[in-house]
C-alpha cells in the first residue's frame, strides 16, 4: 500500500505546523510520497522583486518572470527545506520537480481564450522510476513544477500532481491519497467545523451537490477526487493533517 | 569509468554557452555526474531584495537570508533548468542538493576567527545511492547545497562537491574529473591563452610553484586536485568546456 499525501499553503506558511506535520508524516510506515503546494512566499517574492501577480478565475497566470519565481520558491526553497527536515527525521527523502527523472511530463495549456502562460497539464508519469525509488526506500517529495520534455519547466496544480501520481501508482499497488487542508473534511455546514461528513461515495456526492450542501470550491476538489477514484485510486481522505497522528480525528473518506 | 564534470559561473551566466555545454555533455557516454556552481544570479537576486552580499577573503558569508537566496537560485532556478534541458536532450537527469537522499552530508564550518555562517564542509557521500542511480542510467546534477542531517541546509563550494563526489565514486569505479572554466587549462603565461601546460604531475607542480609559474588562485585549485588524486581519483582535467566536443582542444591533464 502506497500513501500519497498532499499539503497546501496553510501548512507551508506556518513553520511550527509544518514541523508537526513532517514529524507525523515521518512516522508513516511503508512506501509514501509527499506533494506540497506553494503557499504565500512565491507571491511575496514576486512583490519583493516588483512583479505584479496576475490571476484569472482564481488561477495564477504564469508569465516567464513568474515562472522563475515559482521554480525558485517551490523547487528550491520550500522543497529543499522539507527534504532536509525529513532527513533529520530519518526519512530518506528526495525532492523532485516533474523534470527530474522525467517523473511528470506535462503539456503547456492551450486554452481557447485565456493565455495561462507557462502552466502545464499532466500528460504522463514515469511510474517505473517512481517504483524503483520507492523500492529503494526513498521518500519522494514533489513540488508543483513539471516540464514538457522539450526543455521548458511548467507550473502545475499541486492537487493535480497528487492525483496523477496516485493514479499512476495505483497501476502497481493499492494507493491511499490524503489531501490535508485547513478544515477537518467536507462539512455539512461550512460554518461548523465539527459537521464533518465522514464518508462520501459517488451517490451521496450527487445528492449533496443537488442539495447545495457541497458548493463552490469543494466541487472541483471532489470532482478531481472522483476522477482519481474512477481511474484506479482505492481511497481518498480529506481533512486536517492532525488526523495523521490521531486516526480518531474526524475526516472525510471518499470512495466510489 | 565515471565522468564527473564541474561547470562554473562563466557557463551558467551565458545561456548560449550553457546550451552548447549541455549538448556536448549530453553526448558523453557511460555513467556521468554534473556539478554546477552558482554564477551571478544569486548576487543579483540578493541585491534585488535588498541584501548586502558579504565576502571575507573571496568567500561569501552565508547568513540566513543569503542561504535562502542561494538555495532558491542554485537548487531551484539553475538546477531545475539544467535538468529540463538535459531531459530535452534525452539524458535522464535528476537534480540534487546534498540533502536529497542524504547524498552529501556536511558539517557547518567552525572557524576560530571567521563566522562563515551557513557554510558546510563535506563529511560524507552516500556512495550506495549514487551508484544505484548511475546503475539506473540516471544523470545526477548537483548544485552546491548540502545539509547537516539535522535539518539545516548549508552552502558548500562547488569545486569541493565535485572532488568529494569523485573521491567517493573512485572507491567503486575509475573516475575522470573535469573542471571546466574560462581558460583552456593551467597556463605557462597567464596572459597567453595558448600557453597551456598539457600535463602536470606532482613533481612538476612543485617545481612550477617554486618557479612562481603557478600562483594565486590556481594554487588552491591544484592543491584540491592533488588531494583528490591522492584519495583515489584516477585523472583530472582542467580546461574550457569546448574540449568536450573536440578532444584536440588543448587542456591540462593532472595525474599523481
Amino acid at each position: 500500500m502506497v500513501t500519497v499525501i498532499k499539503i497546501g499553503g496553510n501548512i507551508i506558511d506556518n513553520p511550527a505546523e509544518l514541523e508537526q506535520f513532517l514529524t507525523d508524516f515521518s512516522k508513516i510506515e511503508g512506501p509514501k510520497v509527499l506533494v506540497h503546494g506553494g503557499g504565500k512566499s512565491a507571491t511575496k517574492m514576486a512583490q519583493n522583486i516588483g512583479l505584479e501577480p496576475q490571476m484569472i478565475e482564481g488561477r495564477r497566470i504564469t508569465d516567464a518572470p513568474m515562472l522563475d519565481v515559482v521554480v525558485m520558491i517551490y523547487a528550491g526553497q520550500i522543497n529543499k527545506n522539507i527534504v532536509a527536515q525529513l532527513q533529520a527525521k530519518n526519512n530518506n527523502a528526495i525532492g523532485f520537480s516533474g523534470a527530474d527523472g522525467n517523473l511528470i511530463q506535462s503539456v503547456k495549456r492551450n486554452h481557447p481564450t485565456i493565455d495561462y502562460g507557462f502552466v502545464g497539464d499532466v500528460k504522463q508519469v514515469n511510474t517505473n522510476l517512481l517504483k524503483t525509488l520507492l523500492d529503494n526506500h526513498i521518500v519522494p517529495v514533489f513540488c508543483a513544477i513539471t516540464h514538457d520534455k522539450d526543455g521548458q519547466l511548467l507550473n502545475t496544480n499541486a492537487d493535480t500532481i497528487a492525483s496523477e501520481l496516485s493514479i499512476a501508482l495505483s497501476e502497481i499497488e493499492e494507493v491511499t491519497l490524503t489531501y490535508c487542508f485547513e478544515k477537518q473534511g467536507v462539512l455539512q455546514d461550512s460554518e461548523d467545523d465539527s459537521s464533518v461528513i465522514t464518508a462520501i461515495n459517488e451517490e451521496l456526492y450527487l445528492k449533496l451537490k443537488e442539495d447545495k450542501v457541497i458548493h463552490s470550491g469543494m466541487i472541483p476538489k471532489l470532482d478531481n477526487c472522483f476522477n482519481s477514484l474512477s481511474r484506479g485510486v482505492q481511497k481518498i481522505k480529506i481533512g486536517h493533517h492532525k488526523m495523521l497522528q490521531n486516526p480518531d480525528v474526524l475526516h472525510t473518506t471518499i470512495t466510489l
